[in-house]
């Protein structure tokens, strides 16, 4: 049974891969691509992500059944409080990589509006992340299969409709994904170790490497910086957003990280040799 | 003008690779695969890795034109030196990942030895690394085209003669690698950076990660832990053979850190953004 409209605000690299995989499974009767800059839904359109698209998110979403938002976190909450307010009927998530954020704002932003209005509170909003991200962003990127295989978490809040966590939930799993559920401060908690960290870190070592040894940097430098070439002012964003989480999972890396120094200060072979061997089983279990 | 007989010792990912590119591009009239193990080795015969095998160090060596040493780095000045004890004319290298160690004790071990003997200093040992590591180890996982566009760094020394260095220097070149003159000395201060140091911050942060969270890790975690899963055993013997190198590293590597949190702590987007930039304009530069 496809769905009628499916609109995308913000057709990037997931927003993009969203598209290509509803319209490449005939999941939506029509895709359509709504964002800022006309360039880039032009590049959306090409790559075959949207059936059309628009910069006016009225005109977009007004008949959408579903609304993903995929900007910038920092746009999330107010883009999805503009949606609800156009299009009452759509069911809306995002692709963000934070959310209690988000979450407690689009709940604050949605209130707010109500002790103001008529409309009753929309509990039509689902916080949605899919765990298929990548340093490069862009509809240039973007792949019907992204999310094949990949975990989706969904995060469900007390105030959500249970039909609305099914209705998500079918949603990316309809796209080959997995879905996890979690609370949103779960999601950031264990996001902020799985990610955000391994982001931050590898933007350290990036930027600790003297520039003229770089001619030697082979393939271990190159897999564990990667990441520091993601978008700076997106992933400013995301720490900003998931600060609290992000500090603590630093925490417990430079204990972690104290360990290792420890051994090799004292040159103690067997202790090292035990960090490495604990590092490498916890490595090993995820696979390649 | 192929070489006649050259001689693997430690035929393992490096190893298995260079024999089979040696192989594959008609090099040598004949590689011979030396180890400890029958089963290693009977693995690389199986992969067309060499011609043949042999267990017995003074059998496999004794007419080889060029002999490369591609053992765990703990056992690589030992087995140097034995090797130019059997073979008095053949050309010997390494591939180890440190380098100033290893050509002091390769020194050493072999001034010992003219004190108490007839045999003049032996300068047919020079030090290389090909910057071509893996996580995975094992002849199953060598390549004909491994060193293909990889650097090989040689380290030469004061006493090394000049036409060691550019014969060794060719046999790398032969191999599709391009060529790094360093000191030992430089060698392990830019490798500490570029490779040393990753390998340890990996392992931190695989081992950092709750495990309850593992199956919340995606692409970044991955790529920035993949390193984690080396060999423990091997990778203790390398910290160790240059840990006033890594520890070096490790404080530029401490220092960098504690700018993103700091930056972090304080909500300071500016500065937050400022080192994600700096940091990505470092890892740009080096390209997938």
């Amino acid at each position: 049974m496809p769905l009628k409209r499916v609109a995308i605000v913000g057709v990037g690299l997931i927003g993009g891969s969203v598209g290509l995989a509803l319209r490449e499974r005939r999941l939506a009767e029509d895709v359509v691509g709504i964002g800022r800059r006309s360039v880039s839904l032009e590049k959306a359109k090409r790559r075959g992500a949207v059936d059309w698209t628009t910069t006016n998110l009225v005109e977009g979403v007004t008949d959408a059944e579903v609304v993903i938002v995929c900007t910038p976190v920092a746009a999330i909450a107010d883009t999805v409080a503009a949606v609800a307010n156009t299009a009452p009927r759509a069911t809306i998530t995002d692709a963000g990589s934070t959310k209690a954020e988000i979450c407690r704002e689009v709940r604050r932003v949605m209130s707010a509006e109500v002790v103001g209005g008529t409309r009753p509170p929309a509990p039509r909003f689902i916080g949605s992340h899919p765990l298929a991200g990548d340093h490069r962003t862009g509809p240039e990127y973007a792949r019907a299969d992204l999310l094949e295989g990949r975990v989706v978490v969904v995060t469900p809040e007390d105030s959500t409709l249970p039909g609305l966590v099914e209705r998500i939930s079918d949603f990316w799993a309809s796209l080959g994904a997995s879905v996890e559920l979690l609370s949103p401060e779960e999601h950031d908690r264990a996001l902020a170790a799985t990610s955000h960290l391994p982001h931050l870190i590898a933007a350290a070592l990036a930027a600790s490497t003297p520039e003229e040894w770089l001619r030697l940097a082979a393939r271990g430098w190159g897999d564990t910086t990667r990441i520091a070439a993601a978008d700076s002012q997106l992933w400013t964003q995301i720490f900003l957003q998931n600060r609290t989480a992000v500090l603590d999972a630093l925490r417990r890396f430079e204990h972690r990280l104290s360990v290792f120094d420890e051994a090799l200060a004292d040159g103690d072979a067997a202790a090292l040799a035990t960090a490495l061997q604990e590092a490498k089983r916890i490595r090993d279990a995820v696979g390649d």
